[in-house]
């Protein structure tokens, strides 16, 4: 049996939940998450910087390959197991593959900004620190323009990119789960995101990272 | 002769340099600036919200494929003129991409954050604003942080993937230039992260972007 594939950090983080649900995606289970306690500041220590240098989790050991960045490993895990799983979350079609990255690029310039500097602060951060009214406000509004374009979208394809779920929209999925479970107004007052949350949230990947969180709880 | 590829958008955005940046690269000198006056909100016009969603520029135009987001507009070049001009700015090889594709992040999700926010502050801060001295220390101090990884990782390789220039360099050059411009010490001070700069900013594709601009103020 190959060698598990190894990510550093632990279930809780979203960005880890993104990689797992795209080893899921692939029908790759021979995977092993290594403990990284944030808590205790491990992702900042000499030994961590060394193969995440931005001390962010994950990291992501193959063999002899390693990397980090959730986007980019994610990447590599659709090319490496090309063959297995789910084969529409990339594509090397010019047409195919620029919507999907025109899409994959709204996630992480236009949706992940607000949406980031929400979660962080409604379940991430500091022990102690108060709520910033302020800070939520101004970041639903931005996602709220976000999403209004994403309706709009949604009402032409059944996915960001088209009509197939990709990378696009598995980039949105933690995010999304974390703000739906605090307002989930937001996306259901959206017809067609509405529409759309139901089917990616909903998909057999995606359950069993929700399933994985409450176990590791 | 082909019609031209259209770029939405001015040349004094750094977005739109970009694009332009990336496609003398690939060696297309058959493009088109359609004018775009973001000071009049040409951007927000519904118009151009059709092009654009977002309300950004640049958008592109390519025969009957629209694009925007600068990432994925640069990535559809390198895939369209696959045979032309510089042939190394991305790979298919599994390796080298998730070498490019983990610093193309490293510069959306680690570089971009703060370096937007000091060029926006900076250079395109609205009339009357005053300057925030906050604002800027504080984001200088989060890109100190990731220009020093920037050094470890040139002082292990010329560019930030590998031995080639890639597009992970390439995204870096407008936000740069306009950050060395404000305190090239920023630069300077760090010896790979200088040497790396001097290289890429004199790149022929990049001086021609900033004679263009000199010639368009």
């Amino acid at each position: 049996m190959d060698m598990p594939v190894k990510i550093y950090g632990p279930i809780s983080s979203p960005s880890v939940c993104r990689v797992v649900v795209c080893l899921l995606e692939k029908d790759v289970h021979n995977f092993q998450l290594v403990p990284v306690n944030l808590a205790k500041g491990e992702n900042k220590t000499p030994q961590y910087l060394k193969i995440q240098p931005f001390g962010q989790v994950p990291a992501f050991q193959d063999e002899s390959v390693g990397l980090f960045e959730t986007r980019a490993i994610c990447r590599y895990v659709v090319d490496k197991y090309a063959n297995q799983g789910n084969k529409t979350l990339h594509s090397n079609d010019l047409l195919v593959k620029s919507s999907i990255e025109k899409w994959i690029e709204a996630e992480a310039q236009d949706f992940n900004p607000p949406a980031s500097a929400l979660v962080n602060h409604l379940f991430f951060r500091a022990a102690g620190t108060p709520l910033d009214p302020n800070l939520v406000k101004t970041n639903k509004e931005k996602l709220a323009k976000v999403l209004d374009v994403y309706d709009t979208r949604l009402g032409e394809s059944q996915y960001l990119a088209g009509g197939e779920f990709t990378l696009a929209d598995l980039f949105h999925l933690p995010y999304c789960q974390l703000l739906a479970g605090d307002d989930e107004s937001m996306f259901r007052s959206r017809k067609n995101v509405g529409r759309w949350w139901d089917d990616v949230s909903g998909r057999d990947s995606w359950k069993k990272v929700l399933e994985m969180q409450k176990q590791n709880a």
